[in-house]
């Protein structure tokens, strides 16, 4: 009686970019299921009878299954509760947020979706990138997926943000480069968008994994290649 | 003496997606420079003695042209004004943010961008559809020219998100499938997004500009291509 799920989008991990809606929904909020992409200053403002649970998948811990997740966000609203699921970037940007609209309506619990600042482009824009300008850059690609590098668009003037890991960097920019894309495009790493050891590394395509590796990047880091890169630099 | 600019994404229309960091500039600013795609919503909360300047561009009315905009946001600021540029979506996703910004650097004035929730995603998550979802799509491409369109990937499972003329949809629809889409690719316009009067039309890339241009469809518009267009449909 009552309870509903939100979905929210909690931006790129900077308190400030969470949306107004956002911030009222997990004010009114019973339960806030999180993982480690949802910035956890907004965490500290809740008051001490909400129930907070962590559902992070760190890289060295077993994660919740996805399903286990679905469950317990209908199980809460099904209890009553106002359950606001709070998720880094925007729900919809490789956030599951369809999976979990479909099992809450599936369960005929009321859902809202809350779109945030996705993190693709924030973390960019934080590190002096914007993903388009005007003369450089007229459209942009974000993928997460090795197979999609082949047929993403080649030229500089097509921005391309890449959400995969940093690990294989080397792989990522021979596999760009053999598809077509310029081994002197500008190019970006940046790690840990947002928080205070926020670290950019700027090289050309060609020769980005190895500046990588050399000062140990690692992740969370979110790849950026295209003229934008050095649009806005003096 | 104390003056500043602050380019802020106002999100996509709903006054609810600002950022608490945008709203929080918004009600600390002397000058609020805006323009048409900026949510009308916020700033009805301005205390009266705020100046509030409309650079709109309206299709029927001559632009202030953006060399006009910067200097304004310079001259302000020199004047010792706390100046908010509020922006539809994101500064720097077809904002011409980086232009305001360079302007702004130029003449020494200390300028802030601060991300927004980008139209690109949200109109799309308005309707129903997500940017992207497991299993259907893991990536996705935001264009505006046609000259784009050829180079972007084409798959169903990597979506489209296109922000260009409604006007000239049977030609961006018959260049897609020149270059390789199925005809049969789900694909959606959404008018007026987050507007009271929002309206989808859903067909098959093949058949979209026909069944847009049998509802009259107009601008403001975004068209989304992709398996993800039907994703979350029962």
């Amino acid at each position: 009686p009552g309870g509903r799920v939100a979905l929210v989008g909690a931006g790129p991990g900077d308190p400030g970019l969470i949306t107004t809606r956002g911030r009222r929904l997990l004010a009114e909020a019973d339960v806030v299921v999180v993982d480690r992409l949802a910035p956890q200053g907004v965490l500290e403002e809740l008051d001490e009878d909400v129930e907070i649970i962590d559902v992070g998948k760190m890289p060295d811990r077993h994660p919740v299954p996805q399903e286990q997740i679905n469950a317990l966000l209908v199980d809460r609203a099904r209890g009553g509760k106002i359950v606001v699921r709070l998720k880094g970037g925007d729900p919809y940007v490789f956030g599951r947020g369809g999976e979990e609209l479909l099992a809450c309506r599936a369960a005929d619990v009321p859902v809202e979706v809350v779109p945030g600042v996705t993190s693709a482009i924030a973390v960019a824009a934080a590190a002096g990138i914007p993903v388009t300008h005007r003369g450089v850059a007229r459209g942009f690609t974000v993928v997460t997926g090795h197979e999609e590098l082949a047929h993403v668009p080649h030229g500089g003037d097509h921005t391309l943000v890449l959400l995969m890991g940093v690990k294989r960097l080397s792989q990522t920019t021979d596999e760009l480069i053999r598809a077509g894309h310029r081994p002197t495009t500008p190019a970006a790493v940046i790690e840990r968008g947002f928080l205070p050891d926020q670290r950019v590394t700027v090289a050309t395509l060609g020769e980005l994994a190895e500046r990588a590796a050399a000062v140990g990047a690692t992740a969370p880091a979110i790849v950026v290649v295209g003229d934008v890169v050095t649009a806005l630099q003096d």
